[in-house]
């Protein structure tokens, strides 16, 4: 199903009059991108990538009116939060329009354990009302906090920061409700619940607009962020997940950063950090420190450095902006030849698998784990560094990893199911089939939308063929 | 080290001058009984116990004269709180003093994600303040809520509704600090923190007075009891395995309890429970209802109940006094006969056990089962009830759950270590050393202090001396 996409676009700006529109090629372009440089791969793959055009609606009637004119002139739509995704998710791979959502970002209702919000309200933002309104904050959020939207997150994220007490986003309870507009000659607005949220939920805004979100809360803390060091990488893991598994301790993070990573680029906290030093990330409830400074004696964790009782904390970044892809942004930022990948060291064997792939790879893939709750089960996964040298190498170090059995969620891959699962979503195809008949959202991010007969067991990269014929 | 106490009670009771005593034998009988009737050993054994007197303090300085009094008398001092624990915890085996914490039992302050109480102060009478206060409650609560007290809770209990987030009482960080009285001469006052806190809690009062709690809480809801039922057994438990590993899904209590428990023994509840049901007994979180009737019409489970649209929840009690120790005392009511085992399945293997068990006794051991989180995993601990036909065949019963890996925690005894690990739990035993020189806190609820040599693998049941002689 090679397709390209002809459209008159004149005749569609005119359709959408009174609508905010941006055309300036350079500002187009700055919005048509996304974190997509972290990967060697994408970056040759996507560099030239740009839509046509920007549309910011300021409510979900001109949502409507966008979708139906795009529906009408067959124009590709690409709907855009925060644009901080990592795998040129939102990147128009079939120019078109960039749907740019940023302006509907109120946080409209607050209840007790949920909150409802348009899709581009900034995490952050959200959190900042809810505290305000009844000491209250969302369960999850992405390293990004500070400029990821809601919708964004939900469409292209996984998890992240309290994910070590909730699980990922994809645990049912996590998103409420979505309400979502289809991209049809009518656009129907369609309430989603339950199972039903996993049609549009990390589906890359492929088969539908999300223009509300309903999110759980949970009781906001003024988390401390606090440092522990370690001479030896292992002891680093092993105290991370007995601290994980120890049920009345209340964190939101925990992250496992192996020497010489948080020396060498934490440049803010360097001053704390000893060179040979592995370190634990931490976000720690205030009510749950001294425990917390007990269990970590007995397990002779040295703390490095507490935000409670630090001297001077202003001026360093939170801790959770060295967790998650922040870890990769700071090492990239000293060393541009970092790069990462994701893994996942399955319990109970997660300590031996780890074991295995240091003793592997050694400093040529540093270790980052992020230890979460995935099945009721507290779970190292991996954003391990990479050194990188070549991509041949880099693919040989994925491949060691699942001979190794630790599965790879590939961040070299622009499609969902390369860096997912490596299989179909059949609930997402059904549902794009729905609610994106003429296929115009997104193109090129679902395989199995663009080409059915594609084989996932051949280990080929996929490449989306509307990507060539734009570059 | 086998002891009997003289002493004279007149002269210990003029050191007590101003403060409230009762000596009432009826009344003090009352004040020297616990839930020990659950089984049909510590029935006979301990029918008879009784202490001389009860002193009620009204505050620390109260506590402190009662103890200098006693210490110099020699007067074994047993507290009490609620006087709800299930082993004979809180009798006076060798007579003296109930020193009854009742009335000092003021919420002192309530801070963000933790309260400090008196010890007496009951359990739901905080959650109703902490809740009035600032919409937070409690982590964890007995299913004796309304009656217990939080001193007894922490010196008696385990665990309770809760566990299936927190895991149990003796989990690092769930309780915060004791202040603790010793009984020495001088009456020393301690503060315990961290580890240290080990040293007193589920010690059965037996080597120091706690006169202050602070407790950690969290986010107050208004929890939704539901029942779920299924025409098999052991899709309940598949059922409320994958409940409690759902990490998205806020729930406060999961308990699985076999056919015909719920229908012939929940009998306010029975018009909703057809008669071959086995069901699933939760507290589910108001904003949690969509995503969890999704997942349970998923797992094909029929809800049966549900407070918050049910026609007259009123008349109901709440879901958790169906659940631990009240489902044996709701049995108990209709069939005086019926008794009850604590035991563990122990995952990755629990499912396994659980049907090895559940073929091996049938109707004879009805299954009940209470999800809880035990060093980070999800894991069934069985209250099962006990169709009583003789001691003999009991104990037989307990061994056979042993033999089928399978350890029992027996609430047929009366000391610490024949409830709990059978071995010495030497930091309580040092503590009592040192907090209680004379022995006279509790005595003969630790073999370690009574009988040092005593053998544990020797599989013989521990007879307190002082008992036979006061008996
Ligand atoms: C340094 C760094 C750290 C990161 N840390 C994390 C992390 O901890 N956890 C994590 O999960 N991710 C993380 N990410 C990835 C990303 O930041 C998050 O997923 C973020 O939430 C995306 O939000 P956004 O608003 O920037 O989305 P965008 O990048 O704008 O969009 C993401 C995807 O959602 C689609 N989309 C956006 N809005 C809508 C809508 N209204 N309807 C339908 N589809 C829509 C887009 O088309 C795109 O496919 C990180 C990325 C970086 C660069
Ligand atoms: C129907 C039923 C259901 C139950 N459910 C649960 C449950 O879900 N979870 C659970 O853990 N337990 C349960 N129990 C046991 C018991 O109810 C609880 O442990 C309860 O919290 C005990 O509190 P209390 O105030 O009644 O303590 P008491 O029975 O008065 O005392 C318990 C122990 O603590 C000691 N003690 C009391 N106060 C002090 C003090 N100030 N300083 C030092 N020591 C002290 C006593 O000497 C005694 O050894 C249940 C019991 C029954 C009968």
């Amino acid at each position: 199903m090679t397709r390209t996409f002809a459209f008159d676009l004149d005749a569609f700006r005119k359709d959408l009059d009174g609508i905010a529109i941006e055309d300036n090629p350079a500002l187009v372009k700055q919005k048509s991108r996304d974190f997509f440089w972290y990967s060697p791969i994408l970056k040759g793959q996507l560099e030239h990538v740009t839509g046509d055009l920007v549309a910011t609606p300021k409510d979900e009637a001109e949502v409507i009116r966008i979708l139906k004119a795009a529906f009408a002139h067959d124009v590709p739509v690409t709907p855009r939060g925060g644009g901080t995704g990592n795998y040129g998710q939102a990147m128009p791979l079939s120019r078109g329009l960039i749907l740019n959502l940023a302006e509907m970002n109120k946080v409209k209702a607050i209840h007790p354990g949920r909150v409802i919000c348009e899709p581009g309200a900034i995490i952050a933002q959200i959190d900042k009302e809810t505290r305000a309104h009844s000491g209250q904050e969302l369960r999850l959020h992405p390293s990004t906090y500070a400029t990821a939207s809601i919708a964004g997150y939900v469409a292209g994220g996984s998890g992240g920061v309290g994910s070590i007490r909730w699980g990922g986003l994809r645990d049912i309870g996590n998103v409420l409700r979505l309400r979502v507009v289809t991209m049809e000659a009518e656009p129907r607005i369609l309430e989603l619940t339950g199972w039903e949220l996993h049609k549009v939920m990390h589906a890359y805004g492929t088969n539908g607009i999300i223009t509300e979100v309903e999110m759980p809360l949970t009781a906001a803390y003024d988390w401390v962020d606090v440092l522990v060091g370690f001479d030896q990488w292992m002891d680093t893991v092993r105290y991370c997940d007995a601290l994980g598994n120890a049920d009345g301790l209340l964190l939101k993070e925990i992250a496992a950063i192996a020497a010489p990573v948080p020396h060498t680029y934490f440049l803010r906290h360097q001053k704390f950090i000893p060179e040979g030093k592995s370190v634990a990330v931490l976000m720690v409830a205030p009510h749950a420190m001294d425990a917390f400074l007990a269990f970590t004696a007995r397990a002779k964790g040295e703390v490095l450095f507490r935000a409670d009782t630090a001297a001077d904390p202003k001026g360093l970044p939170p801790a959770y902006e060295l967790a998650w892809n922040h870890t990769t942004l700071r090492a990239l930022r000293v060393d541009p030849s970092i790069t990462y990948i994701q893994t996942m060291f399955a319990p109970p064997t997660h300590i031996e698998k780890i074991e295995t792939i240091t003793r592997l790879f050694g400093d040529e893939v540093p270790g980052h784990l992020e230890f979460v709750r995935f099945d009721g089960k507290i779970t190292p996964m991996g954003l391990s560094l990479i050194r990188h040298t070549t991509n041949e190498r880099l693919e040989e170090i994925m491949r060691l990893h699942e001979e190794n059995g630790c599965p790879i969620f590939n961040p070299h891959r622009y499609t969902l199911e390369e860096g997912g699962m490596k299989q179909t979503d059949l609930v997402q195809l059904d549902f794009k089939r729905e609610a994106d008949p003429k296929g115009l959202l997104n193109p090129g991010k679902m395989i199995a939308w663009e080409d059915p007969s594609f084989d996932f067991a051949a280990q080929k990269t996929y490449l989306f063929p509307g990507l060539q014929q734009t570059g």
